[in-house]
């Protein structure tokens, strides 16, 4: 090690630390490294057989530094060195610094690659960039073999070794390692690699004979829908697979508070919903590490992130308490158990790391949002809401921060929508409806082209499908166009009298429906009613009364920056979604989709122990509001059912949108229809298709 | 609490403690008691439901204390003490600390059955008395019931309850516990009783609705031959029942290194040892549970000894290494495991505590002997052997502690012997060989006479059996006889000439035996061969030799105490055990059987963390002897075959017992044949009955 060197000892510059200090000449880069709290990546100890610590020694770097002398004086490569180029290759600049010795003065680069605290970066995933601090690490250790004279146990002599040779204090031993170690000595001529989990005090979970250098882990979203995972190498955060698949208990209740019910209706309700889960993602890690072309085995450390129900279910705990006031969480700290006690299959020493909650309605999800988008860290005042059946909907910057969960219903899923579906192919994803003619445009899910292409319809027939139906964000941005359009009121009544310039509004029973789509014989009509409307104002209202509710809660009238979160909400476009209220006017540059932000957030936190601390504490620190129990919640509701909220100002967006004209207060306290233009135009139409 | 009380304030002082102070008028007495830090038991925190914290108010006793004034100033007994002596009787001195108020000054005893560390007596054990220190411990706690406006998970108020009320600071919880919890604050009106494992910073391993105080334990050691298990209330330490079962892994191999050899030569051999002696293991827990009139799933603590191949397949681990030099250990330290995870059916909560092991041959079970007899806190020289098939010798004192084990084989347990048996009904377990006769007299196992009362064969026959064998304890004593009654020679030799004065003496193709008994047609003839005394005194110049290794390593040539522990070993009468020369001389008078130390230890251990940590510091400082290299083992071991060991003085020994005439140093050197007096009566008798 370093140590104190004296004047005379080389003296070595790290880039881009700027660490610098003198060590006994013959010390080896790595050691030098180490000796001044260099972040120099290893998994092998120096013994030249993992790569990681490999760096550049830099040239003419010296008088920037101070030193005079150059270049820098680095040992040749010795035969170690020579055997890992020739084996695994390095480039020509690189040089291992466990076994390049300093002679002289050097400045040495430390390249991110060689950084256990690295940064991930994964544009792909709308993931910020953040920095690996991984919560397992492998490490290769020579252990002391038995001995007559010394009769202390094998664990005994590999916890010396770690302590010698690796600083790792402390250390417990899952019985398991116990169990292999004996057997991986033998085959490792007494060397071994072993994963740590938890560093210093934490546990050794893992042990192979000799060098072994492949961890991996999985970060899963369990959404009430779908369950995603991303499988990543723990070593360096890079993604190999993503996948998902359907959560199996939907058979037992497609929201949530059905399957509440059907816990609470049935004997064992509770631990069907659980298997269920649990298979599913048993399932998941399966396909996953197939994809990667690993073994499931591999599989060292999970992270979890899932709605206070999700999260109950996946533990085994009884969820029914959350169905009911006050909502309360059996546990809202964050969980780390063995992966076996929820019936994972992957190597036995796996843990699962599952977020915290934050109160009974909002959950280790959204502590995944939050972790994801940061708003704790902001300066701007800045809105996350993950929209599903549930809208978590979390408000605030640095100095102070909400949460809230909001009951939106299932209608921007799909669900109560008449011609609603979820998002496949097939699904009418876009909209555009043109503001004299009426006529409608859109795109569908799986096709590349919009509706009004010459080849359209070959090819969606091309695609194998037909126009099935309108997914989530298709039903926001029809809603919206078609109050854009002036086919709707503010108050969102269809306007009937728009039946007498064209046939796309058509009247049934008591009210008017828009024909967005007739797919002919082939494909099911598909119209926008008056009850879709309908659905759509109650989800809206809902989430958009929960959003003001913390407004007001913080005082503010506006917001500076929106993140539109969740598969859905990520798909959303910001503009619809401000024209339909969803959410508080906002300049339209500064509201954007966040993805599936609950899973990156679990990312985040599987490849970071110092991401866990973080949303551990944020969560502590983060004011929750109950929804259900404000009284301005259903003072704000029945504001927020207009379109766009008509009480309010929207400067944001009436700077980008041509809006139709905004009602005065005394048309807005008007009685049933729409501002009074449109429901002067409205009687009139209606009265002559009524006819 | 009763933090700084002023000079006006009522002073009290608790008996035998001595702890006095002043606290504020009105303060409950196990307030007070808890801020002065006195040990006053309680489960149910000063609710007056558990009785635990009674106390005697002293009379008269004030002068003595300095304090004038009398009586004891305690407020009267009001509706909850009423209640509880009406529903669970208290004497009448007694009165309930929790409820009882001080208002002027008291003197208070507290009697041993209400303090947490009292005292623990077994008799019946040969256990020496021990102070109780609870590794679980029962806390009745009220939880703040959930709340809409703070939305913390029920862990969390339960830990603040805990945290609170008990300064149970730091607590995880199981899973298992999560789960429970909601159930139970529901059932329990938000009051529960939860165990806690290990104090602040430990574990809530177990929650009940309500009040509960029921809490166990089970003390196990797993021989090689037989499991032993006694079943313990864990809030007294008062032992509710006891019970052994055979080790099912004989049928794999009578002796442990015949089950390493089952393990080395069969695929999966140590799952099979591992799986068999587990479900012993768990059928011990059913029969002591049904013994003790509880459940098994309110077994919450298990404390585990066992010798190191033993304590290997408990844990799963393959002892193979076990069996051959360099004896490697694959864990030397105490382990401690959920109780499951070794398949054991008990509260799902429940912790398994494995004594720790010394070396490759010096297992847990002699961490428990040394945790029962303490050498390690002795003044005088100990000797410490536990018989068996290999025998556990640990001797020293509280300066120095050293530990081996010595291969005695089987012929202890009765294996290689001709008439050998397992000690059970039938068998001779005691023998007296007359001197002038030569006729024995002997005691059986399960007859309550010896063998020359006149009823004696009626009695055998009244207790449904006939004489079948001879078990360890009548070897050790019929061949300490034949010794002292002149028939075999201090070299081994059953003197053949004595065939000319007695039947007893026959001879067969090269060598002589001695008729023990002769039950006729319906039971075997009972012999002593020669080959019996050879297996003899193998097996005791091995144990001898070990002794002796560790008395010259620490350069004494005698020892103050002798402690003969085990099952067998506890049954050894002390002085034919110095005849044989299984140890070395010593006053009689401090040689005694020390029962089942082992499971004594374990015992200890289960009832006292103390006593943990203790024997974990104490295994860490024993000096280990490995007998299998050392060079001297050999030379002790040829020297020991004599009987009684030829070339050493047995100054307490002779001071005794009637020895024959000790050879000099010239015949010990001779050849074949015992001392020359014998020696030559061998010579004349054997050439008479050969010809």
């Amino acid at each position: 090690m370093s140590s104190a060197g004296t004047a005379s000892d080389p003296q070595v510059i790290f880039t881009p630390s700027g660490r610098r200090g003198r060590v006994p000449a013959g010390t080896t880069v790595l050691d030098a490294a180490r000796g001044l709290g260099v972040d120099i990546d290893s998994v092998c100890g120096g013994r030249g057989i993992c790569g990681r610590c490999a760096v550049t020694p830099a040239f003419g770097e010296f008088a920037k530094h101070g030193i005079t002398s150059a270049p820098s004086h680095l040992s040749d490569a010795g035969d170690i060195e020579a055997a890992y180029r020739a084996e695994h290759g390095l480039a020509a600049e690189r040089r291992l610094s466990c076994t390049a010795r300093l002679l002289g003065d050097a400045v040495v680069d430390v390249p991110p690659e060689s950084q256990v605290h690295r940064q991930v970066v994964r544009k792909d995933l709308d993931a910020r960039p953040f920095v690996l601090d991984p919560v397992v690490r492998l490490h290769t250790v020579d252990v002391t073999p038995p001995d007559l004279a010394t009769p202390t146990g094998d664990l005994g002599r590999l916890q010396d070794a770690l302590r010698e040779e690796w600083q790792l204090h402390d250390l417990r031993a899952d019985l398991a390692v116990v169990r292999g170690l004996q057997p991986a000595l033998a085959a490792g001529d007494y060397r071994v690699t072993v994963a740590v989990h938890g560093g210093a005090g934490g546990d050794v979970i893992a042990v192979w004979p000799g060098f072994h250098d492949r961890a991996f882990g999985v970060a899963i979203d369990i959404g009430s829908t779908t369950i995603a995972g991303h499988l990543a190498n723990l070593t360096d955060g890079t993604i190999l697979a993503s996948a998902g698949v359907m959560n199996p208990q939907i058979r037992f209740g497609e929201d949530l508070m059905s399957r509440v019910s059907y816990v609470m209706m049935h004997e064992g309700g509770d631990a069907e919903l659980t298997a269920a889960v649990r298979k599913a993602l048993d399932g998941l890690l399966a396909s996953l590490a197939n994809k990667a072309g690993i073994k499931r085995t591999e599989i060292l450390e999970l992270a979890l992130v899932g709605n206070p129900i999700m999260h109950h279910l996946l533990l085994g705990i009884d969820p029914t308490p959350l169905g009911s006031a006050p909502f309360a969480l059996a546990v809202d700290t964050a969980v780390e158990i063995p992966a076996a006690e929820l019936g994972l299959r992957t190597h036995p020493g796996a843990r699962a790391y599952v977020l915290p909650c934050i109160a009974g309605h909002v959950g280790a999800d959204t502590a995944g949002v939050i972790l994801a988008e940061e708003p704790h860290k902001a300066e701007a005042l800045t809105l996350v809401v993950d929209v599903g059946t549930n809208a978590e909907i979390v408000l605030g910057n640095r100095d102070r921060l909400l949460a809230a969960s909001s009951p939106t219903g299932p209608a921007f899923e799909g669900a109560q929508i008449s011609s609603g579906q979820r998002a496949a192919p097939g699904a009418i994803e876009r909209v555009r409806i043109d503001r004299d003619t009426l006529e409608p445009r859109f795109r569908v899910i799986g096709v590349d082209a919009w509706s009004d292409a010459p080849d359209f319809a070959e090819r969606v027939t091309a695609a194998g499908t037909v126009v099935t139906g309108i997914c989530g964000s298709g039903i926001i941005e029809v809603v919206a166009e078609l109050f854009l359009a002036g086919v709707i009121t503010a108050d969102g009544v269809i306007d009937g009298s728009l039946a007498a310039r064209t046939p796309r509004v058509e009247a049934d029973a008591r009210t008017f429906s828009y024909v967005l789509h007739d797919g002919g014989a082939a494909a099911p009509r598909i119209l926008v009613t008056q009850n879709d409307v309908r659905a759509i104002q109650l989800a809206k209202a809902a989430l958009y009364a929960g959003v003001r509710l913390l407004m007001d809660q913080l005082g503010v009238e506006a917001v500076d920056e929106i993140r539109l979160a969740g598969a859905f909400g990520s798909q959303i476009d910001p503009l619809h979604a401000m024209v339909l209220g969803l959410v508080p006017d906002c300049d339209p540059e500064r509201v954007r989709g966040a993805g599936n932000a609950a899973g990156t957030g679990a990312l985040i936190a599987l490849l970071s122990g110092a991401a866990r601390r973080e949303i551990e504490g944020v969560v502590r620190r983060v004011e929750k509001i109950e929804t259900a129990v404000e009284p301005r919640f259903q003072e704000h509701f029945v504001e927020a059912m207009a379109i766009p909220h008509r009480t309010a100002a929207n400067p944001n967006l009436e700077r980008v949108v041509d809006l139709p004209a905004r009602p005065t207060r005394s048309d807005a306290d008007a009685t049933a229809g729409g501002g009074r233009r449109r429901r002067r135009a409205v009687g009139a139409a209606s009265t002559g298709d009524q006819a």
